[in-house]
């Protein structure tokens, strides 16, 4: 990894969601803080704020990266924002913003973000513990273009072991 | 549909594939002339320059839509061209560049252009025939947001009917 | 110029404007007809809605490529829609989508349009009777990467030379 | 400012400068680490290396907003990388990065993020000092929807005086 880089950890998921699900975000939000990388989200609320909420309490780092054009246009927790101004579109960077991509639930958009990931070679971690898109695709492929597959993280107990490895990993890269 | 608008038919699908897939994606490109609607594809190679040849070859009307930035970055049988300069965020585009979106075999490209024509609210007929995420998401819901489904197409033979009323429905609207 | 691809001529400018720029573009759409290319606008009003009003009644094709999602959401005058969905970001697109791009007056919107035409070279003609950037920037070089500068045309009457000029260029090319 | 929010400046200016722009550059990244603000800039040489590596020495925080893909494709001085993968159209995003916008040189590529910082309603400055854009805007409007003007800054020693007053007025909003 680059000089000075902090290891980014993107969450994806959908802006609205059940109360397990938003559980599960911010319990990955505090992980990604206590590991020492900064959360990177879509900035919205549903999974994105929970994650942001959970890493931000947890003394993390947390970037946006929104759909919107204005500064303040973000969910409440975020330290840092990249507006786009580009709708849904932004997607196509929310997918490829992390080192390691974390999928929890989701839905269409989740989608598109879990496909630009592959396409730009992350590794992706989907809990398949959460009912959308992280249960449907979690140890699948998405296409033949890569050897491995996205990785099926059951719970958030296992979730820090499988993170951690993946970083270790980037970072000695 | 509005005015001048002539109706428009996105056909989405890999820029490599198999010899079977490639002649389904040409059949298509006829097709869509026969029906009197223009073809918008990606502008590359496999699956979008088959269905271009099939559609310019039988009269239709072809634009393409690329990641370049080049006027004449494009396959051999568009007619028209709107580069992006964007890469693969061009999916983006491509996957709502249709009054219907068409999915022939397809990878992880093809898996966002599918994600962002559900998102937008785009029928989709899936050939199921054609491996790859037309072949794993006919019949299938991308998410809840909607009432219906990917439509499950088996053959081309089947493909004019389905087309036809989809796109009569569009032009009654 | 490839195969079966048509000349395309790029129009931009702003989605309202004086009287004086709406016949200039209105004009201007008829010129690029009757010179058997294609005009691309941003598929808004103003400008761009004059200037395909012209073309299409001069029996030219109009493509419009929108910030918006939905296929209807284009002005009435295109025959064929590239719905965007990425809000002013689509300037970056509009800008490059002609072998040559025509300003006819302009805001900031147009200016961003300016930048990336030049950027991708594409020949740029500048409407000098029109107030905003085509009479800004007519005459000057944007940066040192290109030999030429924005061409300055001071009016209607000279428009069709200096364009059919640059299309026998391209399409010789 | 919104609660957790960090101040941001966002840089703009040309990959390749001469050696007094890019000494301005990197005393202007000084300048913002010294305010408390993080900087943003487009993640690749010249200017944007140069002030990223005059913030980050001065113990500040620099984002960098790429048109690459890799989480490595960007340069020394970045501690957070948000790749895009949308070549030269990550303009529109870099152009409003930050509560406020500061242009150091820059050529085509600059002005098109000047014109999305304008259309969406940023602060600009620009070092009149510097060759290039930043000097052939300054003191000028961009186009009639705003009341304001591009900011004249004609040297450093005056840059921290006028980028305190419009933090203090965007972080009090």
């Amino acid at each position: 990894m680059k000089n000075h880089r902090i290891a980014q950890v993107a969450i994806i998921g959908a802006s609205e969601a059940d109360e397990a699900t938003l559980k599960i975000a911010e319990q990955a939000g505090r992980v990604i803080a206590g590991l020492g990388a900064a959360l990177v989200t879509g900035g919205r609320g549903g999974v994105m704020a929970a994650a942001s909420k959970g890493c931000a309490e947890a003394g993390g780092t947390v970037i946006a990266v929104t759909p919107h054009t204005q500064m303040d246009e973000v969910n409440d927790h975020a330290h840092y924002h990249i507006p786009t101004g580009m709708g849904w579109v932004r997607n196509a960077i929310t997918g490829i913003a992390g080192d390691v991509v974390l999928v929890v639930g989701g839905a269409a958009g989740t989608l598109s973000e879990i496909a630009y990931a592959w396409m730009h070679d992350r590794p992706i971690i989907a809990m398949s513990c959460c009912e959308g898109w992280s249960q449907r695709i979690a140890g699948q492929k998405i296409d033949h273009r890569r050897e491995d597959v996205v990785i099926d993280c059951p719970s958030v107990a296992e979730l820090e072991g499988v993170l951690k490895a993946l970083l270790a990993e980037r970072r000695g890269a």
